[in-house]
Parts: C-alpha cells; sequence; structure tokens
C-alpha cells in the first residue's frame, strides 16, 4: 500500500509538521523525503483522531425519508410503542437507513461508531441484519460496533431473549439492556439475564439507564455488582445514567467511587432537558466518558445529527465548560472517551496508531470545534474518504 | 418606492402563495399582475417573519479579533473583572465589534437586536456611542435597540448612575440592571435606582437575573412590586430569571402567576447547565418569551453565534420541546415572542406589518429549523438585504 505524506498539519492544535502514513498506520511525524509516497497539503489545519460516535441508533434514523411529522405522547413507553408502530408505517429499511447514516457520519469525520440495534419480537432480529450488511459495505469508510438492544423490554416480551442470542450469533458485539426497572419492572430479572449473556457470549455490555435519581442509583448499584462480581471491569457502560445528575450530592459521589472502581464507563449525550452526569467530575475521578448523538432524526425527536463537533459544543454548553482546556475536554468525550469505552487499543495521533484522521479548519482547537466547518478531510485506515464536508463514497 | 413580488413562498411551512411587498411593508398575499414591480422567486421557500434577539452584548463580542484563549475563573465576578481588564488589553472596539455582529446577524436573517451594552466607570459611555454609531450605519440591514447596562454594578461603583443617565440621554432605549442583590448587595436600592430612571426617561426595564432560587425568587417580587406600583404593565423583561427553574414547584406557580398578572416578559437563553424558566409553562400561562444568544464569541465564553434558527434548537433541546407544534413554539420564541417583548407593533406577516422577512430553506418549518441551512433570502424594510447566508453589505 502506498504511502501518504501530509503536509503542514498542527496535531490537536500545536505546532505544524507532517504525518507520514503507510501500511493504514500512523508511521511518523516530521518532515520525511519518502519516494514514491503520495503528498498531500494540509495547509495548516488542526489534526485530530477520528470522532468516535459511542452512542446512536443508525437502524431506525429517518434520514432522506422526508419530514416525520412528530405528534407523539410525552411518556417513555409511549415513544416506544409509536416507534414500533412507525417502523410499519413508514416502511424503515435498517440497511438503508444506517448506511445513510453511516455515510453522513463519515463525511462528518466520524471514524468509529457504537450502534443500539432494536432486537424484539415484531422486528426480530432484521435490525441487526441490515446494520451488518452496511457494517460489512461501509467498513472503508467507518468502523460499527453493534449492540443488541432490547428496546421494547425483554422479559415483558416472551422470546425477546432468544432474539438476543440470535443477535448476538449473527454478529453484534456488545449486549444491551434498558431501564430494568422502568420497563422490565424486574431489575434483578433483567440484569441477570444481561449478565448472563455477556458471559456466556463474552461480549461487552452497554445499558441504557434513564431511571430517575434514587431508582436509578439503585439499578446502577445492581449493574455494578454485577460487573464486579463476573470480573468485567472495563467491559461495562452505562448509557445516559441521569441519575448521576440527582440532587442528593453525597449518593451521588458514593456512586462515582463505586463506578470507577468497577471500571465502568459512562456514556451521555448531554442532555439539556434532563439530569445528567457531571462529565468534568467523571473524568477527575478517573472514569472513562464517551459521548452519543443518540437517535438521528427519528420518531422520537428532530434535533439530533451525527456531527460530533456539535456533540461536544452540547456536552460544553451542559457541563459549562468555557475555558480552552475545558473545551478541549468537551471534545475529548467525543474522541478519546469513545475509543477508551469501546477497547479501541490503536487509537489515537501515536505513531503505530490506526491512520484514523480529520483535518479540522480552524485558529485553534476551540475555535474548530465551537465553529463546527465542513471537515476538511477524513482519513479512514490511511485514505482519504471525505474532503470538505463530502464523503467519497454517496449515500444511498 | 418600487413594489416587489415574491412568488412561490410558504407563510410559516403552509400553503405556496406570492407575497407583495410596498412602502416597505406586506400588501397582500395571492397572485397579483403589478406592473413594473421586482420580481423574485422564492423557490417553494418557507417564509417567516424575521428573527428576533432579545437579548445580546454587541459591543463585547470579540468577532473577528482572532481567538481569545478563555483561562477565566469560574465565579460570575471572575469574568466581569476579566472582562474589563480584557476590553483594555484586546482593544475592542464597540463600533467596530457591534457592526461585526450586526452584519452577522443580517445575514442569518435576524431583522430585530436587543443588545445590552455595558455602562461603568471604566468605559464610561463609549459602548453607547459606538453601538448608537452601529445602529445608524447599519440602519437598514437591522434595527437596533440599546439597553443602558450596568455590568460592573451600579451602587458599588459611585458615577455609575450618572453614567447611566447619560446612556439614556444620549439614546439608549432601554434601562438595565443586574442581579440586585448579587452584584450590588442592596435590592431595595438597586432596583429603586433602575426603576427611578425607567419612570424619569419612560423608557422600559430589561435586567439581567441570574440569582438562584430563593434569592433570585426574592429580587423578582421587587421586580414584580415596582412594576406594579409605577403601572409598568408591558414594560418590564426579566432576562435569564433561572430562579424559575428552582426545585419550589408551588413557589414557581405563584411567581408565575404574579409576572402573568404584571405582564412581565420573560428572556431565556435556554442555558444547558443551569435551572431555567419552562418556556412552555410560562407561554400557557400568558407570559411574553423572548429568547437571546447572550454574549458571541466574548470573554465569557466561546459556544455562542447570532443564528437565532439555533438558538431555537437550543430552546427546544432545554425545554424537551419534540413535537412539530412544540418546535413552532421554540421558534416563537425567536420571532414573536422577541418582537412582543419590544413592542413591534408592526412585526409579523400579514398586511400592514413592515416587511422584515426570512425565506428558509426546507421541507416543513421544523425541518427548517432544525436544519439550520444558510437563509436563502432576507429582505429588511421591504429590500433584499442577504441572499444565501451572505449580507449585501460586508463586516468592517
Amino acid at each position: 500500500m502506498q504511502s501518504l505524506v501530509i503536509h503542514n498539519v498542527r496535531p490537536m492544535g500545536g505546532e505544524a509538521t507532517s504525518v507520514t502514513v503507510s501500511d493504514g498506520r500512523i508511521q511518523s511525524y516530521g518532515w520525511h523525503v519518502q519516494e514514491g509516497a503520495e503528498l498531500l497539503d494540509g495547509g495548516g489545519a488542526i489534526l485530530i483522531p477520528g470522532l468516535v460516535e459511542a452512542h446512536t441508533h443508525m437502524d431506525k434514523t429517518l434520514l432522506g425519508m422526508g419530514w416525520y411529522r412528530n405528534e407523539v405522547g410525552p411518556r417513555l413507553i409511549d415513544k416506544i410503542d409509536n416507534e414500533r408502530m412507525q417502523r410499519r408505517v413508514l416502511g424503515i429499511d435498517p440497511a438503508r437507513q444506517s448506511a445513510r447514516q453511516a455515510v453522513l457520519a463519515a463525511s462528518l469525520g466520524t471514524t468509529h461508531i457504537r450502534t443500539h440495534v432494536d432486537v424484539d419480537t415484531e422486528v426480530g432480529v432484521a435490525g441487526i441484519v441490515g446494520v451488518l450488511e452496511t457494517r460489512e459495505r461501509y467498513r472503508d469508510l467507518v468502523d460499527i460496533e453493534l449492540v443488541a438492544f432490547p428496546q421494547s423490554g425483554m422479559l415483558i416480551r416472551p422470546g425477546t431473549v432468544e432474539l438476543m442470542e440470535r443477535a448476538l450469533q449473527l454478529g453484534a458485539q456488545v449486549v444491551g439492556g434498558l431501564d430494568p426497572a422502568g420497563i422490565d419492572r424486574d431489575p434483578k430479572g433483567h440484569l441477570d439475564v444481561v449478565f448472563g449473556l455477556a458471559e456466556r457470549y463474552a461480549v461487552p455490555v452497554d445499558i441504557h439507564l434513564h431511571e430517575p435519581a434514587e431508582l436509578g442509583a439503585f439499578s446502577m448499584e445492581l449493574i455494578i455488582e454485577r460487573t464486579k462480581a463476573l470480573g468485567l471491569q472495563g467491559k461495562v457502560t452505562i448509557s445516559h445514567a441521569f441519575c448521576l445528575g440527582m440532587t442528593d450530592q453525597d449518593y451521588v459521589a458514593a456512586l462515582i467511587d463505586e463506578l470507577a472502581q468497577a471500571q465502568i464507563h459512562i456514556l451521555t449525550t448531554a442532555p439539556a432537558s434532563r439530569p445528567a452526569p457531571a462529565v468534568k467530575r467523571l473524568v477527575e475521578a478517573g472514569i472513562v466518558v464517551a459521548a452519543g448523538s443518540d437517535g438521528v432524526r427519528d420518531t422520537w425527536g428532530p434535533y439530533n445529527n451525527p456531527d460530533m463537533l456539535e456533540r461536544a459544543v452540547l456536552v460544553g454548553l451542559r457541563n459549562n465548560l468555557r475555558r480552552d482546556d475545558e473545551v478541549a475536554l468537551a471534545l475529548d468525550t467525543c474522541t478519546y472517551g469513545g475509543a477508551r469505552m469501546m477497547g479501541l487499543d490503536d487509537y489515537g495521533l501515536k505513531p503505530g496508531c490506526r491512520a484514523d484522521l480529520v483535518l479540522l479548519d480552524g485558529e485553534t482547537l476551540a475555535e474548530a470545534v465551537v465553529s463546527r466547518r465542513p471537515r476538511k478531510i477524513v482519513i479512514k485506515g490511511g485514505k482519504v474518504i471525505a474532503r470538505d464536508g463530502t464523503a467519497s463514497i454517496p449515500a444511498p
């Protein structure tokens, strides 16, 4: 494979240098004459590692399907039920829709995605099959990791557990879960099944936990207990974790200590309208914090788009991260935080890391983040896959 | 003045029609052959009235000045003191900086701005003079209303009250105030001065109230008492009003009743990291709710930009407004809400209203808001002043 030399880039906004890429990996920095290498002018752009979308739902985005008029009720269950219904009414094709999001995300500099894919007794594993198809077809654009996700509940809908197993057999890499008390009404039962699957299939765990305050904290304790009992430290993520934004600060402090000890990761979308984990505090406690867009333009809501620089801005706004070093922390949840959550060992800007890179137009790193201009160049596995906001492969 | 006919626009996303504008006002809808009229193809765009930026600080934006590296401390007073210092260090010219924001805002479809301009014993009224210059120079692009704003306190800095008077004599149209307890340490004294100036100069009032919970509620009560005593119903705005997001819901309900009776308007920036007024609840109580960007790229923080469609998205995210009718409500705070707050009688899309119009690219109104694409056409006083995101007059 031909080497690639990108001249005049500023890693993380620092001093200008050149970076040499070969065999899909970062080889070295500094000026090297390399015969036959492809040359690329970085134009003084800021070099960052690929953006990491650590929580989304690619199987059910409505991108490109015409505007969905949202008239859904206010409860969580309203949105879950409505979505199952709309899947039939609108004809949401998981392969096509996940492909649309994959291409859009890649054009925005996202090189890795963890996506929670619905598994239920209506759709079965069709969502998993569709997203697996996208994962293979677009593997040169973006790495996709699938979570088998029991969106409609597991114990309350007999047959779901078997479908979850089937999803893992087919190739889903992570076992998901959802509000063990709130949806399945049986926190012990739900979590025993989730962790049982994790043990049997040797896969990590990622559980949606919207449960509020002390209820969410109880479910969180059950997750921590199981993580330790099964030796799954470093393999478990709690998504949303609204309860960490609860009023009882002593309880929050105790939970943070326990999460850190159990090496459980926290995923936030930085929701403006809900209590939410305090990113800086968690990071200071040594907890890996990742960020995600959640559902993009779906039946749940219209606002989200898969731009992880916009997500960094939302993380910054939600957590009042104003200083330049704090903006860098917000970005970190959308890069290194997600990579650590997903266990990507060869992620980053060091020589030897995979050449998954983004060139940002910006005066400083913070300026590039808040401006969110079209990505100048996106490189995946050492190859240019997007320029000026447009991916090299069109979306279906 | 030549008439203008814009073909094929969809008012608020409704049925396509044509709109005829003459003498700077909307004349009629429907197809009219008007000899000698200028014709404009709306291309099926969505027609909305001009966006209203109801709270910003144009005198101290750092737009176009190179990136300001923010290393400021966490307290409100840290930010206030740092800003006065940076004004000297960086050389922030209020005329030039407000002009930059005026042109950028106009290019984004903002046709009316209320801006709080610093008045203190260091800058004196130089900020007021500078922004008044911009108001005159860019009057064909955007209407600017100035609030004389005692950012550094009034009673704690002798000489400030006299400068506030001078600002009103020079042409500031609104008297401002700031955290009567938190900054001036004398809620009665501060508010008596603010309302005294309002009475003497017959101007509306707009008070920054960041004070939290019960403290802010007490200051709010003092504002309500003075509004009623002086017959200033409909003339008073409380900006930020974080205390309306406090835990004690009974107290909040009582405050909302009193605010509605006193016809006091609420301005929100929809802050994600602070308690905040619940927009839908206030609107349902009959209170005018407007939205603003607050400071744009200044020494306070890096995130804000003057795009009022982005502000509508942030209002929607902060208030969990997901349905299409709710997205329209979020937009309303950035259009009609601001116009009512500022007392713009001839604002809107009805015949007779001033032709301050924006053509949005979008499938539906909600889609246009969340997509935030460059504004196709902006019309101010019947004339096209921006196309495809670029204003007809360059920024300095």
